[in-house]
């Protein structure tokens, strides 16, 4: 099942997507979800019951025919717009995106013992079709990087890997966009990562019962149609319960955290020449069951 | 003058200390601070009007007799214990700290030529004499930063240097926790910085204009009462303007972002052999005219 943050009438609304990923409904048309006015409220209060009554809604045609609206007739923006902190990245998470960033980004880079993580500030995360701004005074190496997020939903810390898949509440595109040329300046990447709208991430979020385990799935990201970026996730260095339990050693994760699982190679700065994003292309990043991600760069 | 947050009959509140810190006045009790229930709104909303209003009731020596409570009679809080997203940290800003880290925690680093920004995630700062758990589970490596925060007012991009101040909403001491196997264990410094307990802010807010520019301020810190790192601001390697405007462009600051800017030399990776904190430890992190903020380690 997937729940999508979308604007109709102008108001910011939560919704539910039909099997078909082609109409949503508005999920304050529900008694038991009338309490979350955010999507984020939601994945705080989610529970087996309201899977359930979730499962029901998706099941009742009626409902759709009635109440559905056809999902191109509103405007789908960013799951979570507003995130409670940082993202959480991880980087080198595929072996070939290791050896391509030891020669474009700095030869101290080796193949990682245990996960590398790091963040991206984010006033405000972007969703499908909203613009990246290339800017042109800050940086001249824009950079894509189609990454899994995994979105947290039951908080907790020291999360044994077995125990993992208790604490996630979804899947989700994030599209961790990059200032190359920042990243070295800075020497640790945050300020290359955090620009105003690096943070691309939608069309919505795939619960995490929608698909089995473990997580494999095909990803591609794409500029101007050609394709970039080609991996499996099942190509991960470091797993998802690897990844989470790692990081949540000491540390309390909490419900809306979101972790990038990193990206595979094909990255822009990887080519020889570099192939840097510029104003009026368009970026996509697909992932297999949870669908596209496209922007245009201004 | 100074803001602080702190817990009185089992409530929190928003105070102002007066000239001697020696007393706080619950500023509920203000009029036209009402609407401000915790110390971050009131950051937000910040004006000129409000500081006129707050000189008028530090002078107001009727009121204090009337209103004022001990301020060793309450419990002093981090100002701003739930932080809007990870606090934004420098690196290597004092000279003497870049060569002790290139010995103790990597070869790599050199003498920045742009300031180096990390964050710190941090699920909830903790106040003067909140216990710093040292989790002998997952690191070894316990280590003191003393730092001066600065606390942002107004928010904006691109700002240049000489309209930083004007972005300032004030001052704070953040020891910023460090796990030095950690930081080198995941390459990134994220992780080992952020731990649960790791954000240590306080005791209070000094608001911008009770200090003249450039901010030149004494600091140390102290382990046990024993003396590990004394400087002074004025030996940052990039100034607070540099460090601000550098950090804006392109990227949104927002009034309640905290950052910290950088440790002097005295560390306790930097000795030989390291003087690592260890439970039972007692951490004193000094800053003049800002005061002082004394955690126990468990």
């Amino acid at each position: 099942m997937y729940f999508t943050t979308y604007i109709e009438d102008k108001v910011e609304r939560v919704g539910i997507l039909n099997d078909e990923k082609s109409k949503v409904l508005d999920l304050s048309k529900i008694t038991v979800f009338q309490e979350f006015d955010q999507l984020l409220n939601l994945i705080e209060g989610w529970n087996h019951e309201l899977r359930e009554v979730a499962k029901e809604v998706i099941d009742n045609k009626k409902l759709w025919q009635e109440q559905g609206t056809d999902i191109y007739k509103v405007k789908v923006i960013a799951p979570i717009p507003r995130l409670k902190r940082n993202v959480i990245c991880l980087g080198l998470n595929y072996k070939a995106h290791v050896a391509e960033s030891q020669s474009a980004l700095s030869a101290g880079i080796k193949m990682p013992e245990f996960p590398v993580y790091f963040t991206k500030m984010s006033t405000q995360a972007i969703g499908p079709q909203e613009a990246i701004n290339s800017h042109p005074q800050i940086t001249q190496e824009v950079d894509y990087e189609v990454e899994l997020a995994v979105i947290i939903g039951k908080g907790g810390t020291n999360i044994p890997p077995e125990e993992v898949q208790d604490h996630i509440f979804g899947y989700t595109i994030l599209n961790d966009v990059s200032a190359r040329d920042l990243q070295r300046r800075h020497n640790q990447w945050v300020k290359g990562k955090s620009l105003d709208t690096f943070t691309v991430m939608g069309p919505w979020i795939m619960e995490k019962e929608t698909i089995s385990l473990p997580v494999e799935l095909d990803l591609y990201s794409k500029v101007n149609g050609e394709i970039r970026q080609h991996s499996n996730t099942k190509d991960f260095i470091f797993d998802i319960p690897t990844v989470i339990s790692e990081l949540s050693k000491g540390l309390t994760l909490e419900a809306g955290d979101v972790i990038a699982t990193g990206t595979p190679a094909g990255v822009g700065m990887g080519f020889n020449p570099p192939k840097y994003l510029k104003a009026g292309d368009v970026v996509e990043c697909y992932i297999e069951k949870i669908g596209r991600l496209s922007n245009p760069i201004i």
